[in-house]
């Protein structure tokens, strides 16, 4: 009987073993069928933990084969701390500090630093980016796109071309139905490329390229280095018109609206063929009244989604000859993009249009615009330097009106002898971009805030040491 | 007794099951523990069965996290089938067919289909990049590198450029040491920048910019598109020199060597000032006699890695002066290349120098060289038509004597009626090159070697065809 008893026992025991083993076995060959049968496969790790916020969205895993090693090499990358004060990048793997930081993990700041406002680097949208690191990260494989052209035989990706139109309508910065697109090394190659499509076709008598002071120095440089002999570059539009009443001359003219560096809406000053330069029309610069409707239209993704490194823009075109002629330079001068930038770039666009560009433009109007009350307030103490004035406007986006928060400072010093702006800037240790850069006088400085916190911080920091150096405290 | 043995029965059995559910609760504790450990862990199913060679490679698997969702895309995307007759990309995600190709999935082939040797695309190449997909793939993050210079204040990796000198010591081509590199839109940019560069910085005296005919048509349409005021395209070298025997006239001279179309090694012919493209010269195309060591040397990636649409090509050169102007032709263009391109381009020359550079050069060279045997084969048969003379010669990287396996067969038509050889072949449904394009005789045709399996498959059917009607066979 007690034997009946054990052996019942040991039954059970057995039983509920055998039970606990098929389960086991079962959960494990499950996971293994599940990881085999194809691409995608249910993470069913219950007891996983989930440290951080952005693991929620990637319930569903992935079963990767031959990206996995990139995909893991750029996530080891990704997660070397640098301090906050630099970053490592997939090409390097080391950090690389900001400026004014050093040390193998950029932890130590270099005492008397200056502060950079210098260039238009547009790293302030850097965060957005980092917060958004799933959806605008690409992977490229070793066989993408290896041919020179797209499947309809172009050098530009349609479906691109769809998020940009589609970017354009959701912002209502520019008008893209029935216009032609054409895309650029930056907004950099198009100025160029437009100046050969919209000069004459003569050599004996050649366009005259010009900008209104003060202007962006590149339109210079640029004009004068191609050196066609279909144009000359002719400097100031208004002082030329004062020497030029003629109205038949054959003019090319560069207008920046909002202009780089004091952020006016500018309109053409001669009435002939016009390059408008829309980079900074976007709502995190200045309030969007309506959509532009220019001839030719130029952007860059340098300023809208802060990917300077990227090297992309694109022109908007009104005419059929036009757009021919630019397609012919891009041709002539490197035979298009990389199709690499063009499918990184449709990411970051993809990415940029969700919710209707909200988030986005939201984390970049607010950014600018905690800069410009900083900045506004340490410059409203002085009585040496001034910036530019700001008009409120209504913007159409954001469907309220608003101060625009420009790229930059346009700063002026008041005083009669500081006739050098810049160098008394330099010598508070803030480095700025002189105005005769921009063909206007030295007593005005480009103050560059779309720069890093880091870099902000410190240009702050600097620029209040100097305002309290005016009002006698030291 | 009988029942002290059912005990110890199901005392053993018992044992035996929890043994093996210790054993079982281990195994998946193990996996989860190192799963959560970090961002590597070991992947430990031993009865996973591995389909493909590759999975070998992957024995070490990784924990995602951003990465993990575009590296799901890409390879669901490439796991697309084309039926061998197209491809997939991330940025569209359908199959885009191969020319003669028709159908969702590219699988009806159009009949009466024209064979397309036309265009330069070296998509021969598309293979390799596929078996090498786990070393070729690179991942961008949507904060890659945003600002427009690197660390060192620089628009080239020189991460890069260490992977670029390093090829060309592997291959033995170009003397690289104590020179420059720049970086450019594909070699194509790097052609004007080199004209721009070594011509006059006088526009009352412009250089004479001319090359040796049958030439690369790009030549003569960039320098007389971009139209400055300091150099004029002149043409042929020969023709030229024969009007013009002064011989301190300033000239400015494309060498291409190999030469596109004809694949001859080519000279200076009028012993100025030179711009040597050697865009083919690598092992598959021709013996590496040694390393040229001229005064500017462009290569380009496309004839290298077979990647034409990532827009990527450098230029070696000697001399400081003009290594500046190139940089700074750059710098005006366009601000330099993408850094994704860059980043990318560097995970290419990882994998093109592994094991010494031996399998790419291997897989490029046995492709081209079975390609010339059939192509050969078929012209052989034929007394109407005929390929350029090939010598052999030795090869340094291969170490053996070979023959050249140019990307292109530079085609004559011997028939004294047949002066139009680009008509002839067009109405046996073969797309050439005239040789008109070249400054060449249109008796001769350029036809493209170096394009996919299927556009030379086609090629070789349509040739035989046309050699089978020429010997009476219809």
């Amino acid at each position: 009987m007690e034997k009946t008893k054990k052996e019942y026992c040991y039954g059970t025991c057995l039983l509920t073993s055998i039970v606990i083993n098929i389960l086991l076995t079962t959960y494990i060959l499950l996971v293994h069928i599940c990881s085999e049968s194809g691409f995608w496969w249910v993470d069913i790790k219950p007891f996983h933990r989930r440290h951080r916020h952005e693991r929620e969205e990637l319930e569903i895993g992935y079963k990767l084969s031959w990206s996995a090693k990139a995909a893991g090499e750029a996530e080891a990358v990704a997660a070397i701390s640098c301090s906050g004060h630099g970053r490592a990048y997939v090409d390097r793997g080391v950090c690389e500090c900001y400026s004014c930081y050093t040390g193998l993990d950029c932890s130590q700041l270099s005492p008397n630093c200056s502060a950079d406002a210098d260039s238009g680097d547009p790293i302030f949208l850097e965060p957005f980016w980092m917060q958004n690191a799933a959806d605008s990260a690409v992977v490229i494989s070793g066989w993408h796109r290896m041919s020179y052209v797209y499947n309809d035989n172009t050098l530009m990706s349609s479906e691109l071309e769809k998020y940009i139109r589609k970017m354009h309508s959701i912002v209502g910065n520019a008008v893209t139905q029935e216009r032609y697109l054409v895309f650029g090394i930056g907004s950099t190659q198009l100025l160029n490329a437009a100046v050969y499509a919209l000069s004459s076709q003569n050599s004996s008598s050649p366009s005259h390229v010009l900008a209104s002071v003060p202007f962006y120095r590149v339109y210079k440089t640029q004009t004068e280095y191609f050196n066609s002999k279909t144009f000359n570059f002719e400097g100031n539009t208004t002082s030329w018109k004062l020497n030029n009443s003629s109205n038949n001359m054959d003019v090319v003219e560069f207008v920046t609206s909002p202009n780089n560096p004091d952020g006016e809406f500018k309109t053409s000053v001669l009435g002939g063929k016009t390059i408008y330069d829309h980079a900074y029309l976007w709502p995190h610069f200045t309030p969007i009244p309506g959509p532009s409707d220019q001839d030719v239209m130029i952007f860059t993704l340098s300023k809208l989604t802060g990917h300077a490194g990227a090297r992309f823009g694109w022109a908007v075109i009104k005419d059929k000859d036009v757009y021919d002629k630019i397609l012919n330079y891009i041709l002539l001068a490197d035979l298009g993009i990389s199709k690499d930038t063009q499918l990184r770039v449709l990411k970051l666009l993809k990415a940029a249009v969700k919710d209707d560009g909200k988030p986005l433009f939201k984390f970049a109007y607010k950014t600018m615009r905690d800069r410009w009350e900083r900045l506004t307030n340490v410059i409203s103490k002085s009585t040496r330097f001034s910036v530019q004035q700001r008009h409120p406007l209504h913007c159409n986006f954001f469907n309220e009106t608003r101060l625009p928060s420009p790229a930059y400072a346009w700063v002026k010093c008041e005083r009669e002898e500081d006739e050098d702006c810049g160098a008394i800037l330099e010598a508070a240790k803030i480095k700025g971009r002189a105005g005769s850069v921009f063909g206007a006088k030295d007593r005005y400085v480009r103050l560059s805030l779309i720069k890093s916190q880091d870099d902000f911080e410190l240009l702050m920091q600097r620029l209040s040491e100097l305002v309290l150096v005016e009002n006698g405290n030291t």
